[in-house]
């Protein structure tokens, strides 16, 4: 079976059509993983990911395990597979793990962040990490809206429709708003596991509240009401970004 | 001869041959600015840029000025020119100046800014923005470094061989390091005007200097040398990007 590695890679996921493998493309960031770790173990290497970042969604702290046939010290993996990789993926620590460690069952939580760029023009240097909002956001009135889907809660308004997941509770343990100085506004959610789409979801609909489209006596009602119909927009993926992956 | 408009747009050079039109890429920003603002006015536009930024170099606040024969509300042009341009070029502002204002001939100073990421690995969040050093440079010794080169000196060390120029005197208003928490360092300049690839030798000089190759002594030898040899390499280009051009 080999020696177990867990690897925390980042990615600029904009040219990629998410994380998992896919049929009809070779343009997926567990792809270049498996290319690059075959490459370096000359046998076929099957890489394991925390979670299963959408097309277009970016990672700076990503989770993954594989393992190796070679015998290689953790810290040369970083660079043994950086040089195989693209520009755009980056690994930036690895460690030997036991064998039983899998980097998706055994993920306690995870953070995320949805990057808003509240200003009349995008910027050049962030276009591709962020969702523009040209319209002045309250984002005081944001903060509020936030603290309402803080807890254990039935998230089945905020799925996106379609996806069979079994129970749709889930744990958000904080969600907090952040305004920057550059017109940036960060929403960093950090809970126990996400329905499919339920974080640009949850963005789409406090951007929908900032803009006073929405009443905050109105989104208890939505949450309450369990349909994927009373929410807000599914906030584009570009903006997301899975920043941390939580372990015991 | 229409109105005199004056912008400030922002660019990411890495897919550009640079400002400037060349004869066999239509690949550069002037020319882009060019295309859009032709069809804007439906009549051919030439564009004046306050500096010529080479390949690869970005803008976050370049000026550039044009005249139009249609007469446009100044509110109106970043809209409609950005509607015209790729996404990688944005018009944050313009202005109706009068006939005899040039953005070139007119500019009293500019402000550059050359980002180093100092880490073992790069990040693919800026990494078409900075040049990643991965060997720690002392930040404190490149900024005592800095300060050799403010002033009014004759930069003949500092400017690409080959290229003539007439005096190469120049005035370094400020030359401040700055290092932020991600292990970016800023190397800040502000000076009257800038001989051909000096801030990019600058600053590979102050890099070599961070990495203990140089030693302070040695630093003012070689600009009272004014011998393009002795200096260091060039840094490239990608690291740079001109954050403002001031005027009267």
């Amino acid at each position: 079976m080999g020696q177990n590695y867990k690897i925390i890679i980042e990615y600029d996921g904009t040219n990629y059509s998410g994380w998992q493998i896919q049929k009809n493309t070779r343009e997926t960031i567990q792809q270049k993983l498996e290319d690059a770790l075959t490459k370096i173990n000359k046998q076929k290497v099957k890489v394991i990911g925390a979670g299963r970042t959408d097309a277009g969604v970016h990672a700076a702290g990503q989770t993954a395990n594989f393992f190796l046939d070679v015998d290689i010290p953790a810290e040369k993996i970083p660079l043994a597979l950086n040089s195989e990789l693209p520009a755009d993926i980056i690994c930036k620590k690895a460690e030997k793990v036991s064998a039983d460690f899998h980097s998706r069952y055994d993920a306690r939580g995870k953070k995320y962040r949805y990057r808003i760029l509240n200003s009349n023009f995008n910027s050049v240097f962030v276009r591709n990490f962020v969702y523009n909002v040209h319209k002045k956001l309250d984002v005081k009135l944001m903060q509020t809206a936030a603290k309402i889907f803080e807890g254990c809660h039935d998230f089945a308004a905020f799925c996106a429709a379609g996806s069979s997941v079994g129970s749709t509770v889930r744990h958000i343990y904080s969600l907090n708003l952040y305004a920057a100085d550059n017109g940036e506004i960060w929403i960093d959610v950090i809970g126990n596991g996400f329905l499919y789409n339920m974080i640009r979801i949850l963005a789409g609909t406090l951007i929908e509240t900032g803009l006073k489209k929405r009443t905050l006596f109105e989104l208890k009602n939505v949450l309450e009401s369990c349909d994927r119909n009373n929410a807000g927009f599914t906030a584009p993926a570009q903006g997301l970004t899975l920043i941390e992956v939580f372990y015991d």
